[in-house]
């Protein structure tokens, strides 16, 4: 095949990137152009994918970190065969079109993850990784490969440089994953200038610190240069994960703005575009310009996407009856369905027995994980103490890939990792830490509300109740920030039998992430008949002796402070109802009758009781009421003391209640 | 000096750290004993302080970025001689004592800073050398070294995973801050077990691409070896930061528990305690143990600082007489005071005019840098987009400190290195990113609340007003949920003047920080004369033209859309007062007869117009009130085209007030 043919889609592919964001007026030409080449010989000649089937199971993934440059990807998938017409392209960034400034997952088809934030990609590209090395390890057998695909990123200064990405690389390295390959683009430029600014690191090595192959391309320019060296990051595998660093110049060839940060984040202009095009051989006065000549050099992908498929289907085929359960869960999964049978092993607790609710959901954990062999998870080095060990299960390790996954002291990449797997699809995965150390994840947690995974997270220690480690490690306003996320269900359950519940709504849920915040103190157990309720997001606990004059609303531990609450205000003649709240969003979402079947408007005398900050607790408690919480930082000493020195005590809503009659 | 009295110091050392974690019957251990040779070495043969007075200027700055070891360092200021009596040793973790769980800056004399979530005390310690590194530039003259003085940080295998220390590290590499070290106690043991479970990467050679240099110690019972390496480490200069890794044994003399998990984080128990006082020589049945040999070794620091002071003093007094503006500004800086005037050059911008408040920002921060010559920060990476360029100052760089700081896009490290550089005082520094980017930055902004460091942060592209980028890059939940950190002052100016506001309440708080969400488009500039009232935290902006009917209240770029619906409104003879939210926490400091003057609680139609989340909002707007806002996340299209279709119009807020009427 002649160079010049390769030459034209790539120049093809750059023109598309150029127009678009000139178009828009907006948008990051520059990066798209640098790697044209990069894209064209991975996509081409490397990624196993098929076009006209972006959702078979054994696809290649390809994730692009750097989701600024997300021309790239649209031109990409366009001119290999998507279902992304070029109109969508000449729409980029514009309200209801299918080229978003960053590619979002759900809304482009071939698009596997949403990028933008930098690092995450590497992190969601592990988590890819992590998720292909397990179920190849769970379902292919001697003669029986039907999972085996690699998980491609290419990544950025920027994800390099961030925490997460840092987080990532170090994990990735640790597991030995060798079918992971990062395609580093090293530009030399960044939004305030030259990397020198701030990045004078020495990469490779740091990613060989970190346990990976490091290859290098010279430039981004050398067609067999890529090519070879991602022959070599295929065909020779290390037991390592690989890094090909390769040296591009941002916005090639424009001959003006080449090479300069002006062509990150802005458009190059129409006289730019035009010298640029005129380089390249094209007509400055076409937009959008794709030849036959260089469709056909893109739409190679095409035919092999059907063979790989075909071929694929045929091996699929011999499994399904080699081993038919096998592949009947495999396709089951992929597809988001769980095995049958699993709510059945969610235990229910004996009302009257003291629990912590890590512990409780230490106990559902091992019941799902009976019911669901492809349930796995871990915590970021805080196992004992999160309570989420699956007993008998393997660690996820470089020699086995176990279902008891060790993060290490890295909550970001956790999270990232985490939507990698759910993404990567065929896995309900869960991560843990403490509460108090979600803010260390927030941006990966908001990622997958967005992309709507149905992650789950495992935050215990929620409250004051850590006790003596102070602080740094108390919860206060992490409850109520985590609320505001959308679609993020953020479940404080009241005692074990409402983190059964939690847990049970959070596997059947498909369309979002559930966080549990759990306690690390014991707490009574509630009568099970009542806490079914809670699937509703919040009901009436118990009633008052008759019509009610005050509402105590309340979440998890402090459930029980209302409680000893009412049996006070009750001994005193006042009748009290005791809502519990464990999920807001849930609650929200019911009908206006049930919500007011619990709060009635006409009753105005509602306190809150939240051992966190009372900001917005007024929607429930209304203008006639009062709340019980904490407005300030907590403080290092025995729970109980804390407790009692922060008025989260019976006595004290009592007070407060009857000073609203 | 013979070897055992050496020993028996440190081994006094190991003994309160049991015996306080035992009293408390909670608390790490194994950690302290580790170190304690580390930190007999250190704090007696290196660390330049003065015990009996921690707020000698030009000390070192000693980090425990492991903060959970915090018996090591409270049994170092104990032991030295600081005002820390041994009672509130036997008090660890109890409430009103000054050993909390974690050390706490400004509860305890001697502790630099507040540690415990891993990895913030990398950047703290990168930000501390950082201001070194300025205030020696700055002040220093040939003759009179008067800034002179090294950054220990004492790190663990937690600060080295977390992404936040891997960006501090990649910085501090960059920046050849040769005055950091670094001791990374390298024990192999996490909470989960070993640290092979999920941590086997080459740190040492990480830290080298970061351009550190590394050297390394094979037993941290090597006090020779530990003396040597420092020595080498502190009268060596290579024009990088330096790195000892000593490989160390949690728990050591524990006869049974050392090397093990379970010396991390639990009391070792009472026989474990006897059996390794035995091991050491003490009397088992005695706690707290202190001989007066002992004591002497540990007391020859009040000799050395002592001496370090008085050298110290006497060449400032030398400094004074030659350069005596310079002493004075020096001082003035360090007690945290401003230089006079600076007031005066904050800009006034004309109404009528149209300018985003990242621009206004931007002429401010300009014009505080003229009159504060110690006022310095920038951008991780988003300079000319967040506005925070000081025109004509150097880049910080490994050559200059100048006054323009390049995070890269490392904001986490940026957040704990502005900790850093507060805690170390002299300065007054501001970071910047996109307000969606603040989630990456959290754990350290909340660091800053709970340690009360007057550090100001640059949030621009505040909104859906960000247009094209997308959801990734929308924040909608960010400034609610930034409101909920205790302490923080979170200001969302509705212009230009508000802007001007912000900034100098900021600069004039002393005991927390203040952050600004900014917008990337276009305002009116109010009147100056009415914004003035933004330092109460919200005013009324734009009165009825009779007694109100309707209020409406709002923040930031909604101002102008409330503005705009008064007029519409009062067109139709409703009466509508305008209220400017722009900083609730201040607002909500305010007596309250003035809340109630601005919002009175008899006018009940009260419509709120913010283009971020409406939980939070009803506090203000009460129950007869109604919310404009997005509880969903954003889309990529223009931003006005994006406040249309999400319904933030002048039209939609004449509706909702009408429909309250």
């Amino acid at each position: 095949m002649p160079a010049t043919a390769d030459k034209l889609a790539i120049n093809t592919l750059r023109g598309l990137a150029m127009d678009a964001v000139q178009a828009a007026n907006s948008g990051h030409p520059g990066t798209p152009m640098a790697l044209a080449p990069m894209g064209y010989v991975l996509w081409t000649k490397f990624l196993r994918h098929n076009p006209k089937n972006p959702a078979w199971l054994d696809r290649d993934r390809f994730v692009l970190s750097c989701g600024h440059a997300s021309t790239l990807l649209y031109g990409l998938l366009h001119l290999t065969g998507y279902d992304l017409s070029l109109d969508e392209l000449k729409a980029f960034r514009q309200w209801g079109s299918k080229t978003p400034g960053h590619p979002e997952f759900g809304h482009t088809v071939g698009v596997e993850t949403t990028t933008g934030p930098l690092g995450q990609g590497i992190g969601n590209a592990l988590g890819m990784a992590m998720a292909e090395r397990w179920l190849a390890d769970y379902f292919n057998r001697p003669g029986h490969e039907v999972v085996n695909h690699r998980t491609y990123a290419i990544v950025s200064d920027g994800d390099v440089m961030e925490g997460v990405g840092q987080e990532a690389a170090s994990l990735a390295g640790h597991l030995g994953l060798e079918k992971l390959i990062c395609l580093y683009d090293d530009n030399h430029i960044t939004i305030e200038g030259d990397t020198d600014l701030a990045f004078t690191e020495d990469v490779g090595k740091r990613f060989e610190a970190y346990g990976w192959r490091v290859l290098k391309v010279l430039t981004g320019e050398d067609l067999n240069g890529l090519e070879s060296t991602l022959h070599e990051a295929t065909h020779e595998p290390c037991g390592k994960p690989t890094l090909i660093i390769t040296r591009t110049i941002i916005g090639f060839p424009a001959p003006n703005k080449q090479n300069h940060h002006d062509a990150h984040g802005s458009p190059l202009g129409k006289d730019e575009i035009a010298a640029t095009k005129t380089v390249m051989g094209f007509d400055p006065s076409v937009a959008f310009a794709i030849s036959d000549e260089a469709r056909e050099r893109w739409e190679v992908c095409l035919e092999r996407g059907a063979l790989f498929e075909f071929e694929w289907n045929a091996r699929f085929k011999a499994y399904r009856e080699a081993h038919p359960k096998l592949a009947g869960d495999y396709e089951r999964w992929m597809n988001g369905d769980l095995n049958g049978g699993w709510e059945a092993q969610v235990p229910l607790f004996a009302a009257g027995e003291k629990m912590a609710t890590r512990d409780a959901s230490g106990k559902v954990i091992n019941a799902l994980a009976l019911g669901l062999p492809n349930f796995l998870g871990g915590s970021a080095d805080l196992g004992p103490s999160n309570k989420t060990v699956i007993k008998g299960a393997a660690s996820y390790s470089r020699q086995v890939a176990g279902r008891n996954l060790h993060f290490g002291v890295r909550e970001h990449a956790m999270g990232a990792a985490l939507n990698g797997m759910s993404l990567h699809g065929g896995l309900r995965p869960f991560g843990a830490t403490f509460l108090i150390f979600s803010d260390y994840m927030r941006p990966s947690v908001r990622l997958a509300a967005l992309m709507k995974q149905p992650v789950c997270y495992v935050w215990t220690h929620d409250s004051i109740g850590v006790g003596e480690d102070g602080p740094t490690h108390q919860p206060i306003e992490q409850t109520m920030s985590l609320r505001m996320i959308p679609g993020l269900h953020m479940w404080r359950p009241a005692d074990a039998n409402e983190t059964a519940v939690a847990w049970k709504c959070a596997m059947q849920r498909v369309d979002g992430p559930s966080a549990f915040a759990l306690t690390r103190q014991n707490l009574p157990v509630l009568d099970v008949t009542k806490t079914a309720s809670a699937a509703r997001g919040g009901y009436i606990l118990e009633e008052g002796s008759t019509t009610p004059k005050v509402i105590l609303l309340a979440t998890g531990s402090e459930v029980s402070v209302a409680i000893e609450a009412r049996t006070i205000l009750e001994s005193q003649g006042i009748p009290t109802r005791v809502v519990s709240l464990p999920c807001w969003e849930i609650f929200s979402a019911q009908d206006a009758t049930y919500r007011d079947s619990v709060i009635p408007q006409n009753i105005k005398a509602r306190v809150s009781i939240e051992a966190g900050i009372t900001f917005g607790w007024h929607r429930f408690i209304g203008d006639g009421g009062a709340s019980i919480g904490l407005d300030h930082f907590g403080a290092s000493a025995p729970a109980e003391t804390l407790f009692e020195k922060f008025g989260i005590t019976p006595e004290n809503v009592v007070m407060a209640a009857k000073g609203l009659l």
